[in-house]
């Protein structure tokens, strides 16, 4: 009798927590529009042990681009902010710079001539300037500039530049089993230190664009050295090349917001069974920016052209989220 | 007092889950000496909330090789045995074969001269046999051999030849919090078809030697397709360059058997705070194979030199495991 008892009484203890769990809101942020309603009905779909749709917990692989998905990527990309302050502080070493393109322009403070090189030149920097460096000590200065750095218009630190229904969108797939992984095509080494913090996603569930490393001994001590050679480029075709080697498996949903992340969509829609592909549309103007089919950063054109096609979710920031930054009123 | 007494019988229901736990000797199938008693000592020492040594959960990480060390390696590779098999199943494709080593001998039976060319040579064999399939084609494959083929002197299935003391290990690891990890010099491909059912680790936890991919379309369907080129090679050097790839986080245990594990010890035992270096050293004839400084197959000799130097555990296979296979007596 003791223990029936004991069960019965953790029986309603339970089931109290289970109706406080759905009660709540696990989206308060975004608005009750069609992609909550899609995404709540998605998650349900495939979590319900009596749904046809049902996907064994293991499987519960989600995939987020970073830039322009998770945070926000205007003017550039804000990686690129972190290199240029990179090649100031590392000028005095490199007086070869001075005539070198794009690190002249950097240092000229011409950052638009900088920025015509595209993103393979910005990329080429980036490594220039890690380059030589071990991983700790370039772990360090990531840590350092994400903690003090502020965006020239909104004078927040980056990592409040966060979406917070995106934010709310990572923990609700977490809470029902999803693994949640960054697919991106900025740099691993430079979000990686901050990616748990900001997202709560570990280092081992961030994949992006990395280069080559040397392991040496430096005073008698194992180092890991970054060089200046392409690993691996985790963009548009890169990007479900990313997700099979470092998962091995097809995530069920996943989401983006530029043609960078179209393969990565498509790979997973053709999957078997559920799946979930959801477009984060930038239309707000007052509250962030307005940008999809001619911008240079975060370009959404054949991307948006096939999520239209092939009706998946599309996000309209400005009237599907409530708020965008978790420190907005 | 509803709540009081259902605490206080929770707690009771808990402290007797918790009494059962440590009562059951979490490694049967190792004898009472030296390295079962430094396992445990390290286990108790980085997860004791009181230990100067405690680790978080999130850097629990331990990293192993496999061959050799979760599995058996002798007379060669298990992977070679799937490969020779592959190149049979494959010659009446490429007629070239005939004439062109190693896959000549391999197809004439002669696995001695196949051989001769070392692993290199292998794994560009088991590259080609692998080259121009799609990943899930070659998952296929990878699946049916393994459920099937026999090792040709034990008669077991390869799966059949798990070492059950390091089965033992992984669950105890996992069942204080650490999270086990696959570093092989293996290939990837061929070790996540099979590696969450043999060892509990599932394929995102698996890293080892793989090539590059390339993602195009099939009959409008999105596939990735194997090509005949390294992406990366996860030994000796590769093995720490691996990990910082894949995990981003350093171990704080690993566990190997040959030299091809020794920069893998050196990155585990150079981080901070407490560590743990083991060694699988095959000293056992009659149950498993003997082996170590003259070996081309999992050569134990710089790694063995160096593990003595440095105190790390070395597991005497015939002294210190009271079983090898799991279906042993």
């Amino acid at each position: 009798m003791f223990m029936k008892n004991l069960f019965m009484k953790l029986f309603f203890v339970l089931l109290l927590f289970v109706n406080i769990a759905c009660a709540a809101d696990p989206l308060p942020s975004w608005n009750e529009t069609a992609p909550k309603k899609a995404i709540i009905a998605f998650v349900e779909d495939v979590t319900k042990p009596s749904s046809p749709d049902f996907v064994p917990l293991e499987e519960r692989i989600a995939t987020f681009d970073n830039d322009g998905t998770l945070w926000a990527e205007q003017p550039v990309y804000f990686q690129y902010f972190f290199v240029f302050q990179r090649v100031k502080a590392l000028a005095s070493q490199h007086p070869e710079w001075k005539n070198q393109e794009p690190f002249a322009s950097v240092l000229k403070g011409d950052l638009n001539t900088a920025l015509s090189g595209g993103d393979h030149a910005l990329m080429t920097m980036f490594m220039a300037t890690q380059s030589k460096m071990t991983t700790d000590e370039f772990e360090k200065s990531v840590k350092g500039w994400i903690a003090t750095a502020r965006h020239p218009q909104t004078k927040r630190l980056y990592t409040e530049m966060v979406y917070q229904p995106m934010l709310e969108l990572l923990v609700y797939l977490r809470a029902n089993g999803f693994k949640t992984y960054i697919v991106s095509g900025g740099s691993v080494e430079f979000m990686r230190p901050w990616s748990e913090r900001a997202y709560g996603i570990p280092p081992e569930q961030v994949i992006g664009t990395s280069n080559k490393k040397k392991f040496e001994f430096r005073n008698g001590l194992p180092v890991l050295v970054e060089t200046a050679e392409f690993n691996f480029v985790d963009d548009r075709e890169g990007k479900p090349v990313g997700i099979e080697s470092y998962i091995g498996r097809r995530p069920i949903a996943s989401f983006g917001n530029s043609d960078g992340d179209l393969q990565m969509m498509q790979w997973t829609a053709a999957g078997s069974r559920a799946r979930f592909c959801l477009f984060v549309h930038h239309t707000d103007a007052q509250r962030e920016w307005v940008y999809d089919r001619q911008s240079a950063i975060g370009r959404f054109d054949k991307a948006l052209d096939e999520a239209l096609a092939k009706g998946w979710t599309i996000v309209d920031m400005k009237n599907d989220w409530k708020m965008i930054y978790p420190n907005d009123k």
